[in-house]
């Protein structure tokens, strides 16, 4: 079982490397891009029997160490690997 | 339109932070978790008209600024921002 994990700073929180990439791509002519938030990605492989058991594991993991909850919130997704089962969104 | 960007570096690439992370959910006693790859997410608004226009621009940033190529590849999602509109995963 795969889970992927997205980390981002709380709206409220100021990302000042998102500001520069905007920055960035204005000055590139990207005039489009109205604001960019930077986060983290992480793809955990779980050595887990169960779906529940999994999201159990990527949920502590993430609370606990990938995630820094003052001013971070996550989001899982879990991906089954097997292709016989009901899958993940891809 | 909202653009969800996953940088991930290449699997052929070695992952040292990915390491770093798994070395310490074992020493955390976490050892069901096998394996970790850290990524980079980004969040893009962009003030385009249609979903085909966001997704070029979204792959043209990508492809030139928020991803390195040689060493990694990056995956995109559109999220409609208008509930009225089919909307993309959330």
């Amino acid at each position: 079982m795969k889970a992927r994990v997205f980390v981002t700073l709380k709206p409220s929180v100021f990302d000042p490397q998102g500001r520069t990439i905007v920055e960035a791509l204005h000055s590139l002519g990207h005039s489009k891009v109205g604001d960019v938030r930077q986060g983290k990605y992480f793809e955990l492989d779980l050595d887990t029997e169960s779906a529940s058991e999994a999201e159990a594991l990527a949920t502590e993991v993430s609370r606990t160490v990938l995630a820094n909850p003052v001013i971070e919130s996550f989001r899982l997704q879990l991906v089954d690997v097997d292709p016989e089962s009901k899958a993940g969104h891809s």
